[in-house]
């Protein structure tokens, strides 16, 4: 079996961390900031040092491409994201992309040629958080999203997709969709749930993901003084909002097992100490493997809006963000995960995973794994997510192991 | 009886109401902004047509004093505010100072000299939306506040008041305090609240203001990703903010009558659509004349807070920004106006105001008095407000007369 370099790839983390690094241990390097683009220099010249063949494309999704005997052949590609959220943890994604640089290395030191060739990449914001969608670099090169409508999306401060970047240099050529359908794609990432820790195995085996929607609602009540107006003349924006929520809160306990929702984003307006909120409005995360169930939310959400603004008095908007249905990953590869962690003596556990990734969408044109190695107490999007380093190199080793039997694999089919 | 010009009163509205003007007919006007520096100038330029003579204080509270024929005597301070709420209207505030522009100009007209000087005020930072605390000048002007705490405040740029005041060239030299305590101090404002419209009367003579305190919660979470943290491990500040606000808003049925709560701000963190959010913050106004009320409905909010938190798994703070005892008012004054409104043949109603004012603070100093007027549906800190002129003309007389029969009073006392 190969063998990872646990120092080396310990300490490419630890440099990689630096770059948007937080005073509290986490990174905040949000999708095509300035520290996005340093991050991705590095990258970059670590893969140009491997002696790779780089290519960036329209929405800067970066390759790396490291040539197999049958150069015909559809290539592995291998890889995640180096984007965080604005207060993230430095293993969301980051370890996935550094995981697939190892396992590059770790070819090029012991001078294995694989049948295939093998890519390396990093998708351009998978988080969503400054630009959405997310999944953004994943969904367009898999022909989910229109490049053009991308390009001219925009974040908060009006700034579009294609003037960042332009502005970090990352406005590649290479068009964004696959050349080559790849022959398979393999991603790591840590799990950012309690699955791992609470079955006490140390590589999780993802079979699937859960399918989910955002929506966005918005409440229109009426600006008014806070002293003067009596309570029974007022339609509050936010009283009707903190209603919702906390019915959104109480769907997850009736829809089915599996159901989280979330309200992850709030503004009001003109949130003014003394004036009653005119506008409130909030973003719903819904989320479940049945996608039935969360056509189904959808509707109690809209339920739930509709009584609470009777009661208030408001008017509201529902939109919808973005629907993904669930995904389900190739059992091929699931077995083969299997045997190279059983070979290298790692238990493992097969589950389903809660957040969408990359590998969501790959699915959607070849066969793809996803490989969860455990974070401490599931938590992430968060400064303090932590995965211990043994827990990461055994990850590594069934990976590396597994892009192996992947690139030398002979079937002719996706 | 004196009369005002009901034309020129208007074009004066009107030209002021151009600067700061919003698309919607509203005022964006916020204290010592630019448009706040600008009316200032036309202010200032005004009074110095009138031959006052003009001084700014250190805070920015800008005087315009008219001779009487005693100089020695304590002058009739009469005035309002000239700055707005973000979004607000054009009546709150500026409707007060122009009532009493429109007075000392009917007093040149006529050659009347008065016994006791008149000054004309405009108070810095009334409505309390940039800057923390509201009625800023009014309240250091009486000795509540501290002028050098006032003047290092930042607004949420991080702003001082003291850079705010010099960038529009307000940073007078004259000390922010009484040189001379009033005889009396009458203010004029719209009611922005529906008793008169409900009564269907003309003139409001306001006896006394509710008391109040402003109140910041901040709930601490834990940031996780809405995907896959189940829903039993999670600690979501702002679902149990919901809780909150639900529970505020139920707090005015239960403690008395006359108790009005609001939460008028609302901030979370980190504030992403696929982030449980990990902190929420957020202002509770809280009104009643009895002060007693205020006290138990702070406990109250406590106990929602601590309840909810439990709930939740999450931890609070409670933070008062400000506590306001309930004002009276002189009776005297109110006695004078209603005989004044009578003379006039215009119908009154005594009532209690909903919202702080300057006349609150300083009805600690001096006799003072609150004359309101009609604002149609009661609609206020909102672009919407609106008042029929006949109305504004109506409580403008009442003022003036009343104006006139305060500086020519011999009483020596306060």
């Amino acid at each position: 079996m190969l063998e990872i370099n646990p120092e080396r790839f310990h300490e490419t983390f630890e440099q990689y961390s630096e770059v948007g690094g937080t005073a509290n241990g986490g990174l905040d390097r949000l999708a095509l900031s300035a520290t996005d683009g340093e991050i991705r220099d590095k990258f970059v010249s670590d893969l140009e040092a491997l002696g790779l063949s780089v290519r960036i494309d329209e929405l800067g999704n970066i390759f790396g491409r490291r040539s197999g005997a049958d150069q015909s052949a559809n290539p592995i590609l291998i890889g995640s994201h180096l984007d965080s959220q604005p207060s993230g943890g430095r293993y969301d994604g980051q370890l996935g992309v550094l995981t697939a640089l190892e396992t590059i290395r770790v070819f090029e030191n012991l001078d294995i040629e694989t049948q295939r060739p093998i890519e390396i990449v990093n998708w351009t914001n998978e988080e969503g958080s400054r630009f959405k969608p997310a999944l953004m670099g994943s969904g367009a090169w898999v022909g989910i999203h229109d490049v053009d409508e991308i390009l001219s999306t925009t974040d908060e401060q009006g700034t579009s997709v294609e003037d960042a970047l332009t502005q970090i240099g990352y406005d590649g050529e290479s068009p964004c969709n696959p050349n080559q359908i790849p022959h398979a794609y393999l991603e790591l990432h840590v799990e950012q749930g309690p699955v791992l820790e609470e079955c006490g195995r140390e590589i999780g085996i993802v079979e699937g993901i859960l399918g989910m929607a955002w929506l966005e609602a918005t409440i229109y009540g009426e600006a008014d003084h806070a002293g003067p107006s009596p309570m029974h003349t007022r339609s509050d924006s936010l009283v009707a909002a903190a209603d919702v929520i906390t019915g959104i809160r109480r769907l997850s306990n009736h829809l089915a097992d599996d159901v989280v929702t979330t309200v992850g984003e709030l503004t009001i307006e003109p949130n003014s100490v003394n004036v009653i909120p005119s506008k409130a409005s909030f973003t719903i995360d819904l989320r479940s493997y049945d996608y039935d169930v969360v056509t189904r939310g959808i509707d109690q959400i809209e339920a739930e809006l509709s009584s609470a603004c009777t009661r208030e008095g408001t008017e509201y908007d529902l939109e919808e963000l973005w629907r993904i249905p669930h995904t389900e990953f190739s059992q091929q590869i699931c077995n083969s995960l299997e045997t190279v962690a059983d070979e290298l003596g790692l238990s493992h556990e097969r589950m389903i995973g809660g957040a969408g990734h990359d590998a969501s969408y790959l699915a959607d044109v070849t066969q793809t794994g996803l490989v969860f190695v455990h974070s401490v107490d599931g938590k992430t999007h968060n400064e303090q997510e932590f995965t211990q380093w043994d827990d990461a190199v055994a990850g590594a080793e069934v990976f590396a192991n597994t892009v192996l039997k992947l690139a030398n694999s002979e079937e002719t089919s996706q």
